[in-house]
């Protein structure tokens, strides 16, 4: 080989390979050090390789882990739009199909893709079980008494002390203990709204807070969001100066379903706005912890020092769904929210969330997080693959850089509740999009879970997804 | 002894026994055998003691356990009075002392009397937590994935089996779980009425309850209740005639604070009324496990075929408060209080509702009651005698004939609140009775929590407190 374009043969190499399936989406690369040896070349020629492959948007890398194939044989798919919500809520009658797709919640092999629930399969169960024996020695009484009002202390430390890796410093006195991370949004909510006020809310967006804010009573604001960027600021501050809103409720980072990220910069920003108006941000970063990148993003309440930022999270995604663990840092609307969760339910199960205390502490959590983290990235990777492979031409995707979701934009034509009606009899189950909205829109777009260990079923069902919706085309809505 | 007059006599060395405190109140008599045996007479004359023991008040029967001590060297106390609250709230600021209440849950120790929450002493700790891992074996995932909508199918059907013990054959199918007993009745409120409503509760009503109701935006109708038999009915019907009730939220079996409880034909009334103008009647019958009497008392819902009674219990008092396992048989409203259970929290806590399953499945549940009852009995007796030896001439006590609590009414002259705030720092706390309202009465009132286990400490604190109310007497509010 010519030593001048040696690097650029490596990197052919490999492309032949990605280009030709033998090495898939999702399938780590070579390690630089093995190129070295197989090819006899210094680091940082082999380095060379690897990023002209990374220009090419065939691979990517991956924090601490190594290099890994993006997409095979294929163009790029293209982003879902940003969405454009009208300024009013037009109440439709999506209740029906959360029904569907909530009905067997708890049964895992009966939603594959419908929830954004971890599979078991993914969870440290056996580390919990050994975890929730030395909680019953630890805690007073077991659990088996109530717990203190605010929640357990322990937990609280540590939720304060994982809080300084997005550079939030705050201590167990700011955190509140809740039964999962929406029942932290509906204590902020019944704390800082009343009935007939308006919420601005990320469009589309996950439909348990669009459940609960209805169920509350209050109007929802639904904003144009970028999928890549989140909520549109100038969207927000429109509506803000109108005196239009209330409360904000936002996912900052990977939101749901969209797996938009706020860039830190807009979190400035949106604070910024949100001291200027006086009004409280709920901040719903239940996905905080579940990053691709290099480290935990920064979420609003960083930028906080008024203390209008309710900072709201669990370990419903990442560790223990059933444990009903979440927490709130809810700044000057603390006691408020204290009040709401005492009046509602005296407290929270007090042995889950020493087990939780005990997965923090012994620094298991952060453990289990990195391989979570691998697994739900190397999952975009097959998805986006298999989507590309199977579903109609034209079909976007987004690319998150976190969470637990995929979110899809079929052609315009397609309403994918029709086709969740002949996916269910076979076992396949999705999110479809009107759900995510009260308005009439994303009825072409649908939602799926990233937290499933990938094998053929999972593939298979994918494949038999895709199907439906080219069959579909085919015969009922040729394109024009 | 003269045969004529030996059951006279028997009778006549037990009650000097009684009144010179060598048999204390809650002492355990003994067995009629025993009595026979020393006495050398047959069994039906020992009885006959016993008969004329009971009927002057001076000893009570058991079930299954046989005779008690009732009062030592006194009269009987009087009873509380029948409550007349207005026909319209007024509003007082309650918040402060309750949060004084709440201020130490979860620290048994801090709190003697405040809450009406069980001292761990009493409870099977170590039982349930055998049963803890039991549970992790038996529920798939060890109840790290979500539980299903409507709670742990297991328990639900020990719920339904346990209901027949009141003669009301519900069904798995009827019963939702949730986070304890009150927040059943908070998300039953949610169900059935909406902000401005007003609800008809009795008077006084416990904290919990008037804050999850207020906190909702409702309107509370507190309504005249007799400490033996509940609430006056034609007050109630009165009112309902009126329109002016859009709920009723009741405790048919052991009230708190006042421990009355409804006799069957009572309770048929209250069904055949609400029936009659179609209002809900949310029974929170979260002491009806705990009877003083032979059997499990029967609640609204027994009587009712309409569906407007809504059945909401837990064992939050009984077993396991910090477990937050509670349940619902909601009739017509079940659908809409599953779907608040959604929007708030998804679902309830896994693992600890296996445990409680479990508990129910083997028995282990009654058996542990059984043990209660006999406590809880034994500690109102004690308490009783306790309170009439040290509190002041004329404190009238409620006589429950179960539950967890006793309801003390004090000359008119003293306010409880300044008591309350002489006591703390003696690391003496009760609940005072205007907590138990949102009007100005019961200000010379206060709750006990009766589930301690009966000790010297106990009995002294309860000296000191009587000694605080004297010396309030004596120096401040002298009768006139």
């Amino acid at each position: 080989m010519k030593k001048g374009f040696i690097y650029k043969r490596i990197a052919e190499i490999l492309e032949h390979q990605i280009l030709g399936n033998t090495l898939q989406a999702g399938d780590k690369l070579p390690s630089l050090r093995t190129i070295c040896r197989e090819y006899g070349v210094s680091q940082n020629t082999a380095l060379k390789a690897y990023y002209l492959l990374e220009s090419k948007m065939l691979i990517e890398t991956r924090p601490q882990s190594g290099y890994y194939v993006r997409y095979s044989n294929k163009h790029l798919p293209g982003k879902p739009s940003v969405s454009q919500p009208l300024d009013v809520a037009s109440f439709t009658g999506q209740e029906e199909i959360v029904a569907t797709v909530y009905e067997h919640l708890g049964e895992e092999s009966k939603h594959p893709f419908a929830l954004a629930e971890p599979s078991l399969a993914l969870l440290p169960v056996a580390k919990l079980n050994k975890a929730l024996v030395l909680a019953t020695r630890s805690l007073h009484g077991s659990g088996v008494a109530y717990d203190k009002m605010e929640g357990n202390e322990r937990l609280r430390r540590q939720i304060a002390r994982w809080s300084y890796a997005m550079e939030c410093s705050l201590s167990h006195e700011d955190i509140i203990t809740t039964s999962g991370c929406l029942n932290a949004v509906s204590y902020c909510l019944m704390s800082v709204t009343k009935k007939g006020d308006t919420v601005a809310m990320e469009s589309p967006v996950s439909f348990g807070m669009l459940q609960i804010a209805s169920a509350l009573g209050l109007k929802i604001l639904e904003l144009p969001t970028d999928p890549d960027f989140g909520v549109d600021i100038n969207a927000l501050e429109k509506a803000l100066k109108k005196g239009a809103v209330n409360a904000c409720l936002l996912i900052s980072n990977f939101s749901n379903p969209l797996g938009s990220y706020m860039p830190d910069e807009h979190k400035k920003d949106i604070v910024k706005l949100i001291q200027r108006y006086n009004i409280p941000l709920i901040e719903n970063d239940i996905n905080g912890d579940v990053y691709f990148g290099t480290s935990r993003p920064k979420s609003c309440k960083t930028f906080d020092d008024s203390g209008l930022v309710l900072w709201c999270g669990s370990v419903s995604k990442t560790l223990a769904p059933g444990y009903r663990v979440g927490w709130v840092a809810a700044g000057r609307f603390k006691e408020a929210v204290q009040r709401n969760k005492l009046y509602h339910t005296i407290s929270t199960t007090s042995i889950t969330q020493e087990v939780i205390a005990h997965f923090l502490e012994t620094g298991r959590y952060e453990n289990h997080l990195k391989k979570l983290r691998q697994t739900l990235h190397t999952n975009l990777l097959k998805y986006t693959a298999a989507i590309m492979e199977y579903f109609p031409t034209g079909t976007r995707i987004s690319n998150p850089k976190g969470g637990f979701v995929i979110w899809l934009e079929l052609p315009p034509n397609i309403d994918t509740r029709i086709i969740l009606k002949r996916s269910l009899p076979l076992g396949i189950n999705f999110a479809p999009g009107n759900i995510f909205t009260l308005q009439s829109q994303f009825h072409n777009c649908l939602r799926l879970n990233l937290a499933l260990p990938w094998n053929e079923s999972i593939e298979g069902n994918l494949r038999l997804l895709g199907s439906l919706f080219n069959d579909y085309i085919k015969k009922v809505a040729p394109s024009p």
